[in-house]
């Protein structure tokens, strides 16, 4: 299973961390983690993943896989700007919102509009996320999905 | 100017309304309009400016321009899917919000995070929009906006 | 009817003559113009098709619309990068070909594997597209294929 | 190091054992396989490097990851139709043609048009592939390239 984690490319020092535990938990369940490989949240959650013997693969924005911070172990330069949100959401089996701006607010109406499952860690309020407060009832929640859905 | 509108691919007839009168005024500015090239918000907002001698842009998901609205003068097929989105914000100099779903929720997430300057009506309640109540509001913002940034 | 036509960023004098000329015939036919709305093959056509009255559309890479060569009417910054090329291609009715690099060669490998209909002046010989040696005879060929597709 | 392979969605079995070569000996290689994810050449590459034990990366053109071929362990389903050809050639660092029709002839020139490394076996005979006869040549030549551009 492809799990999706969405988050701003900066973000606090507490929201690191949880990023980082989902990425671990990620990687321990054996999912593969995407996202769009650039810094904030998405590197610390590239970093929980890599660190426990995950895959990260980082959809970037830029022809230039440089850019991706260096957990990511599969860049995948895009050259498609913005669009590359949208390859996210279709390529992820369902994902997790930690945090965020106005790309994950982005990335969030594509999920729900298409109707991807998708849990949220103190992020947007928006209608059709499972919110939740830590990373590990987000691991649950995908659990219990997958098993669902299987 | 492009003019971008965006909103539902269905909408009750008063929402039409808007659109249709929204459609009608930016043709009379002799703007531009660029839209989704679907149904409901975007078909009456170009039906509105076709009949006021305007020009409509859709920006299709498909690679088929047969499904574009009646009143779309100028049809892209992308082909791109939910990417889509993602060009039209890109190619819109300013945009209005009409009611919508999740994907009018991700456009305006996009919009927002590149800056782009967007007025709302009936629609999402995002930080950032200029949320107005009639088509006649929403263009004396646009023509404030046009002024300040030429 | 949208005409992609489609060349390099960078031409000689006598390509661009050619290329002017055939933006011309677009415009006297009353058919769109779409390319990629840069320097070169691009802004010659668009330049020939503007000064006959013509509409003009330029499918940009970057985000940036002022990218776009003075001779484009509508420019869509699409921010796709490379990706543009697959847009432009999706869009176009029917292309032309004129001279043009590996930019080119991508638009045309997209295009016959699409079944559009095109036309090449000095350009890649490749199996599938018509090769003339004037814009006359390329507009003669689009006005046919045209009455034919009706 | 990710290696691009294109071909088309069809091939004979001549060309599929080649390709299925090609795959083994790019996962020997400790390399990522990177490919559009259907059939013919994509297939038998992905059949070839994933017994062969490797990673083995679809990058598909629907929004639907179940259209990869078995052999994907990586389904990238991007919705971006032709655009993802674009991805494809962004994405990988160096490339290899396998026999292939139009969509591969994209692809190359989107691959040379970037400065991509890209060597050919039995394909479209543009001017900045590198020409070779079998699989070993060309895991000799990325080799090759890979030590002089490390």
């Amino acid at each position: 299973m492809l799990v999706g984690v969405i988050g701003g490319n900066k973000c606090n020092p507490e929201i690191a961390k949880i990023a980082e535990e989902l990425g671990k938990q990620i990687a321990k369940n054996k999912w593969l983690l995407v996202c769009g490989g650039l810094g904030g949240v998405m590197e610390a959650t590239c970093k929980g993943a890599k660190e426990a013997g995950g895959i990260t693969i980082g959809i970037l924005p830029t022809h230039d896989k440089s850019k991706a911070n260096p957990y990511v172990t599969i860049p995948l330069a895009t050259g498609l700007g913005y669009g590359r949100n949208a390859v996210l959401v279709s390529a992820a089996d369902a994902l997790v919102a930690v945090d965020g701006g106005y790309g994950t607010l982005s990335e969030i109406g594509l999920a729900i509009g298409a109707g991807k499952y998708i849990v949220g860690i103190q992020t947007w309020d928006i209608k059709g996320i499972q919110s939740v407060e830590t990373p590990g009832e987000a691991i649950e929640l995908l659990k219990t999905w997958q098993r669902l859905t299987k």
